[in-house]
């Protein structure tokens, strides 16, 4: 069973909101064996809306429309879809007597307008919105269905995964197409490939790499009759993949980097606190993303201003003032880590310092350059990077590379037994 | 001159992540007097995107590709176009040239997989990507231009944002569709809608508000046949509606609140330091992501845990564990903002303390608690918040007020000529 993704609405041509809602059915569309290969989005104008419907009906057996079911003269949802079809328009008694009884209900004006909402496809049925006026219509006809949803996320939600996902089941049946997801840090995306690349000629389940910020996803999709069976297919590729990149993998699905550090160090009764510069505050934000970090994130230093970096973190003046090694150095990162390790009495203190544009600081350091440092009870090691990118993408890719060095310093940790 | 997007990607289809480019694309193209009337999505399948590009080619001027230019197998696009346009695909040596410049320059190991990166349509010429290695391509033929450009954001933006825009302000032509965005922060929707309701009913200019997060944003948009007789038809509108609101707006179009504080106090030859417990670094951050806010923002502490509350900013550690005050209270935010004040030598200092959730913590203070605290020349103020929503989100509001509270008092010294 194929399906197919119209949105309906000149504001999200012209990118006023994101289609979130196309984004939120083409999540269920997967877990209910439907397949879905297109989507399109057209704007308020009836000739292209029943176009774009034609167009879904000649290669998919569902036409989902998203939007336009409204009472204004912009909502030509309805008629395109009856256009589209071949079908009359009519007028039904009872979903007008229901708008009728809930705006009196209500106590809203009853404007004749409203009665538009109360037309439906000759073929078609209503979908109760109890979160809204518009019902939903769903309308079958020579083995092809068409389903309206109306656009207001609060009613388009509750109608897709109540009573939509309901009539979804008794169609789906086909394959149902589940995933797992793994979260790589350290490793660049063609390092991983390397090194993973028989598993990436596989075709069901497949496996597909994406770059994202200083982390690599690894996709494993399976195709399946039951989510089992996709689980039981994924499972041997899985574990080919698990061994051939080890610690690399840090998580899967929704676990991000910073959930995976703060286990990590709760696992082992360890404390971490951040002295930052460039990042001005962000690395310890990562920290504290996660609900209950408090027991493993203490707090720290923000010393964005160089005279903070001596008065908090007790860096050398010398060393500052030095020309060639200045605030942006392998041994001011190493200084703020220990520093700040000293200062509140942490298992680790975790350092960065660099420039992230959008010009090169005083010193003349070029953008991207940044060092990190992380201080533990075996001592010290301070990393430099090269960051490219805008000075937000700098400033994430160095949060992501301290809290890859913090996991690599604690997991080395643990090997050695200590 | 009519455009068309064509978005590529299966993560797109199945909803892993939203359209956020194409949105981006779209807001672009009226400003330029494109117009633009369909847009499609298709998953990471050569025989379907040659569909779509080709589909798109029948109907519009311009086609643009968002995604799939990487080194991966699925990358498939730039294939793609050669195919609907019916031209050979071929190495560009200058752009290999290029990447493996770039890969030396990193220190990344080379892999022949990413020559792939350096081929085009014999028609096709490359936009420069200085975020990423894939460049972007501009296909001209037979009147028509395909324009394929990256997936990743922080390689997309750019890339529009910069040379395309450039390239298409040539092509543009028809009615413009020209907008300002009014930035607000201290006033709720409806206070703002109340305040403002006569120009609510204009029809061009319209005037549209959403509320954003702590902020709300009037959007004034105007049709017209030129940018300049837009501006010209905005200003009116634009004058009632600061008349109306007055020191409530912030800033206008792409100025973030953090920029509107640093600006402030850079006039004010001011500076800030921050305290920071719930937001853990979070508004800190926020500074610097200001370019150039270095002579503003001096630093901080993370007091994410309550001992370091006391030893960093000199907290009273009874009124810490006093049972009905605690680190959540009116009394520690005021102490926090002034300890980090003496701490740093700053004109203000800022702090945050609150509960984020997502339950409610050891002294029972509520999710969404928050209070803030602005210590600056005239003394102390603070404000309890009640904020509703996830962890995530009532930690960026927090942020937002704290700005918002330090923006007040630096005004209102401001009036008062000190």
């Amino acid at each position: 069973v194929t399906a197919e993704i119209v949105s309906v609405g000149t504001e999200l041509l012209f990118g006023q909101i994101a289609d979130t809602n196309a984004q939120h059915l083409g999540r269920l569309l997967p877990q209910l064996g439907i397949s879905h290969m297109h989507r399109q989005t057209v704007g308020d104008n009836l000739g292209r809306v029943i176009e774009a419907i034609k167009l879904a009906l000649s290669r998919s057996d569902i036409v989902f429309t998203i939007g336009g079911l409204g009472p204004t003269e912009d909502d030509l949802t309805r008629e395109a879809i009856a256009a589209a079809l071949e079908e009359d328009l009519v007028v039904d008694d009872r979903i007008v007597e229901k708008l009728r009884k809930l705006f009196a209900l209500r106590n809203l004006p009853w404007v004749d307008s409203q009665a538009k909402q109360g037309s439906r496809p000759q073929c078609g049925k209503a979908v109760e919105n109890p979160n809204g006026t518009a019902p939903g219509l769903i309308c079958e006809k020579d083995g092809k269905v068409v389903i309206a949803l109306p656009g207001p996320r609060g009613e388009f939600v509750p109608m897709v995964d109540g009573p939509v996902r309901d009539y979804l089941m008794k169609l789906g049946g086909g394959d149902v197409i589940h995933s797992h997801l793994l979260r790589i840090c350290g490793l660049g995306e063609s390092v991983v490939e390397e090194r993973i690349r028989p598993v990436l000629e596989s075709n069901n389940p497949t496996v597909a790499p994406y770059a994202h910020l200083g982390e690599v996803h690894l996709r494993i999709t399976a195709h399946a009759s039951t989510i089992d069976l996709a689980e039981a297919m994924i499972a041997p590729i899985e574990q080919r993949i698990r061994e051939a990149l080890g610690d690399a993998i840090f998580g899967s699905d929704e676990v991000t980097l910073e959930q995976a550090v703060v286990e990590l160090l709760q696992k082992r009764d360890e404390t971490v606190a951040v002295a930052e510069s460039m990042t001005g505050g962000g690395l310890g934000e990562r920290f504290t993303n996660v609900p209950g970090s408090g027991d493993v994130f203490i707090g720290g230093a923000i010393t964005y201003d160089v005279e903070l970096k001596k008065k908090l973190l007790g860096v050398d003046p010398d060393l500052l003032e030095d020309e060639n090694r200045g605030p942006v150095s392998d041994e001011c990162a190493r200084q703020m880590a220990l520093g700040v390790r000293t200062l509140v009495g942490s298992t680790y203190g975790v350092s960065v310092t660099g420039n992230a544009g959008p010009s090169s600081d005083k010193g003349d350091k070029p953008v991207g350059l940044t060092y990190i440092g992380v201080a533990g009870p075996n001592g010290v090691e301070v990393e430099e990077f090269h960051f490219r990118g805008q000075r937000d993408s700098i400033r994430r890719r160095a949060q992501q590379a301290a809290l890859t060095a913090l996991r690599r310093v604690a997991l080395s940790r643990e090997r050695q037994g200590s």
